[in-house]
């Protein structure tokens, strides 16, 4: 089923309109449309129709959500939780598959319909999370699209044979080469930032970079960064992940990092951190960086909190930045639907004839109030087909 | 009905057992216990019992829950929005016990079966407001507890007859006398809190004072309200709520406030900001100040966010303190319920014999995983009495 007709909604909290799928496309969008023969219509009880969710970076192999609770006993450093996480997945029951279709299913179930999901390469692991991921997707597919970072968490210089893990696994289905704190974790921010930048340049592949390193070490490695992602011509294909530095910036250098990483055409990603301050994404966005928002590490081993739900990472984003006005609290929503589409070049989104058959249903009175209220998902629709209904997954007939 | 057996449950997810609730009081707790004659039984279904939350600091008179959406356009300053408010409650088509009577209601349909609430006196306003929420009150009075603040919002010493009119409050239900920020509203640090420290004394009522002021000025007021603490007696019955100054104070100024606060038994209240730093209230509660979280201004002309569900507060609570541990999550609850108890003097805040016959169940698998995911309340109890069921308030029959 990739038509499908929605009666009583309104797009983007407008007037009220139907919108027609065919083929799963948006064919029209207006008042009185009329089904096909035999086609599925769904009435949207003059619920608010949006552009689903993009959840721009989760790890869906480290993910514990949807089992027993699991207690986090491990020192809050980088170093501790990654060993901490090795020890821990090595005799864990479930499946990779298995953990990582409970988190789709669960980002379906909240609107998210396009994913971006890091998964751990490593010596010991070898391409195992990615064949992991890939499985549990293989199975999903009708509801979401995935498109996954080669991610070397245990660090990549310092685990020889990694690197050529990742170049590996971009032959086998991801698309993107990850990497992380370059300083700190391979001791080596030059070298981790060429071999990386190597092998994306030879396989066509994006780069996304975590960056929790933090001050001036962090500021100094955007620089780095953007260097080699102009020297390539990768403008417009790399992402910085967190940076936190940005959060603790002064303005002036604030301002150079933001004419660094729109010099080069780095986008930022931030999954809204509690505890530290915010990059300001809107500030970024207003100056021509593309930004995105996500939920990042949750209900893993590393972290209790999160949920995958992009609505409530909305509120968290406009909550923290202290949002007040309806304009305030809708451009806390495009970072976490419209801008993080646009991060990651996907095609086709919104809610125009021509775009994906793609969208969300969420009964509410405006955008705002969809902000700061989160209401249940009511309808969630991919390419036509509905996957989620009432905040749950729907199963395949 | 002040009687009620409750089967089935995990007293703060502890071993199953049940609640047998007489006179509105716990008489026992326990396996197998067996109900009078004619008397309730509710199946708690496994459900985790806790105690209620305590919702420590709201406005009742100023809420706009429950109506349709309220857009903000007003400068994120406290006079101007201070103004806004009055004109637009000027003709505000929703009268006090309305307004106050729904957000009362969703309080304790979130689990708050007591709240303190500051109601705004001036002399354009006198003691409508307070009246509103009484009335309101009386209508509610079998769910919850309430203790009202007569709160000087547009300022004391500037609007003359607010003073007066705050102690005739007191003899008409008001127990607590209020303050706001000093220095910059009445532009008179010392002569605003000797006014409202005269009132209190004289009268043997409670003071809860709004400071927002940040800085080394915060910092000098808290030490102005210790020396009028001490000198007058008031130890233990003084409270600054927001206290924001903290946040942001150096090691050796937090060290010097701890002290002025704990000599002066001199409580705490945050509402959790989200766009500055948070009052360090783990650590003040370890060194001895009494500590509560609460939800503060919600849903008005002021702040569009905020529901009153304190569950969702002391998770607000736990993210931006990094909480990751079980132990970490479960000092997050207790700031919304064993400690707000404390801290308002609550007797018989508990699940054990001899408490008030008040609890909350939520569904769940342990105190630490209910405030990250924030299940709905299944079961609110107030003296006996179910007051709300599955996240709903239970009409009076």
């Amino acid at each position: 089923m990739t038509d499908l007709l929605i009666t009583n909604v309104r797009p983007d909290a407008g007037s009220t309109a139907d919108i027609l799928i065919e083929d799963g496309l948006i064919a029209a969008v207006g008042p009185d449309l009329a089904p096909r023969e035999g086609m599925e219509v769904v009435d949207g009880n003059n619920a608010i129709a949006i552009a689903p969710f993009v959840e721009a970076h989760v790890h869906l192999d480290k993910i514990l959500w949807g089992l027993p609770w699991h207690s986090i006993n491990v020192p809050d450093s980088l170093r501790a939780m990654i060993d901490n996480e090795v020890e821990i997945r090595r005799t864990l029951p479930w499946s990779v598959p298995e953990r990582a279709g409970n988190l789709i299913r669960q980002c379906v179930a909240m609107g998210s319909t396009h994913i971006r999901s890091h998964v751990d390469i490593s010596p010991t692991y070898r391409l195992d999370n990615l064949h992991g991921v890939l499985e549990a997707w293989e199975r999903t597919k009708h509801a979401v699209d995935i498109e996954i970072v080669a991610f070397p968490q245990l660090g990549m210089l310092v685990e020889p044979g990694t690197a050529e893990l990742m170049e590996a696994a971009l032959d086998e289905g991801a698309t993107i080469i990850g990497g992380i704190d370059p300083a700190r974790i391979d001791g080596n921010p030059a070298g981790h930032l060429d071999t990386i930048f190597d092998i994306a340049h030879r396989k066509q592949a994006k780069i996304d970079i975590h960056l929790h390193e933090r001050g001036e070490l962090g500021l100094y490695e955007i620089g780095l960064i953007a260097e080699r992602t102009k020297a390539l011509g990768m403008q417009g294909r790399v992402v910085v992940s967190h940076a936190f530095c940005l959060g603790t910036a002064s303005r002036d250098e604030l301002s150079r990092a933001i004419d660094q990483l729109t010099g080069a055409g780095i986008g930022i990603i931030s999954a809204v951190p509690g505890d530290i301050p915010v990059p300001p994404l809107f500030e970024l966005a207003d100056r021509g960086v593309r930004c995105a928002i996500a939920s990042d590490s949750l209900r893993d081993t590393w972290n209790p909190h999160g949920n995958g739900d992009m609505l409530e990472r909305c509120w968290l984003l406009s909550w923290r930045g202290n949002c007040r006005t309806d304009a305030e609290l809708v451009a806390a929503l495009d970072m976490g639907t419209r801008r993080g589409a646009d991060l990651l070049d996907l095609e086709g989104h919104g809610l125009e004839p021509g775009c994906d058959g793609s969208l969300v249903l969420v009964e509410g009175e405006n955008l705002a109030q969809i902000v700061v209220d989160r209401p249940k998902r009511a309808l969630v629709v991919k390419r036509g087909r509905v996957v989620a209904r009432n905040g749950a997954w729907v199963d395949e007939k």
